[in-house]
């Protein structure tokens, strides 16, 4: 316990169990909720209890949505014969910031990962595999380029390509805007064996 | 906005109101709600409210309470005749921890900061000007070793020392179990021109 009152303890406590937040930020948050506005520290604990009830999983891709079907999903210019699988929402929102994918997407909620316990029957696989199966041109695996999204995707495409769609995974290289002489060995490593023939100035 | 749902958008951005919660940290405090047990959430949600609703603070030295008057101020063991004063009520904490202080505190809630637009008149000084003069012995001056707690210290000693009390500031020097050699320059200075004479075995 902290020795404060009882009620600011059992707060830093709860807040402590987040991702992230130690001894020393949970107090931290605590003191600003005691002394925030009243509005704002009901309206926080009212959006998270909202979050809770009107957000959920799409029954389709498994991305957010607060109705059944997410807004992807339900977009009928949407490719649906392109699939890109990846680990979290989130992943979902950074491909879409991109403004160059037009198929649709597959959330699996994780990775594969051994040393956490985490096997495929723990991933939103089966749902893919029906969907790969309803007729699927390309799967495009875009997990982590990290030891766990490299497992996964080695995994999916041992899946799925006997059902006969082209299984791709993104390409790993130099960041764009990064330097060189920065780079690690195994990101210049995959950039130099992934390496793509120039064939005239609209390469660039 | 973030680009997923509304319920969700919103939750991140009351979120990244907090102190030291940025974009990412937001939105992985979000997901982690999310996906958290719905009893954890609500519970969450349930001691925020209950400190906001519960939690004030004392009536004597600004220390947190649930009552009218906190813990320390309120027990008959401590010597109301010395005043410590502090700027949070963390500091009471801290001081309390020591197992050492048998006085009562008074809490500021900041210190005197011209660069962030407080000065005195923001700060619990006249409070303690009229604890001061209801006839306390001794001020520990308690504020950080910073600018600004040095600030506070100076201004509050030339306030209350014609009032009668003997006013004190607790001790700079080389932290207990610290390294001289990697001490910086203004701790070590003041180390030196704080040190004390050793009079016999019992001073270590």
């Amino acid at each position: 316990m902290y020795g404060y009152t009882r009620l600011m303890d059992h707060l830093i406590n709860e807040l402590t169990k987040m991702p992230g937040v130690g001894r020393k930020s949970g107090q931290r948050l605590a003191f600003y909720l005691l002394k925030a506005d009243d509005e704002y520290v009901l309206g926080l604990a009212d959006a998270m209890r909202r979050v809770k009830e009107g957000v959920r999983f799409c029954g389709e891709c498994g991305n957010l949505t607060e109705g059944d079907i997410c807004a992807i999903c339900a977009d009928e210019d949407r490719d649906k014969s392109v699939i890109c699988v990846v680990e979290d929402p989130q992943d979902v929102q950074a491909l879409e910031k991109t403004g160059q994918y037009t198929g649709v997407y597959h959330v699996l909620m994780g990775a594969i990962s051994p040393l956490d316990g985490i096997g495929p029957e723990d991933l939103e696989i089966s749902r893919l595999v029906e969907r790969v199966a309803e007729g699927a041109k390309e799967v495009i695996i875009a997990t982590d380029p990290d030891v766990e999204g490299d497992a996964t995707a080695h995994y999916l495409a041992q899946l799925l390509r006997p059902l006969g769609p082209k299984v791709s995974r993104i390409a790993r290289g130099l960041p764009v805007g990064g330097d060189l002489r920065y780079a690690d060995e195994v990101t210049l490593g995959k950039a130099l064996a992934g390496r793509t023939e120039l064939l005239g100035s609209s390469d660039f």
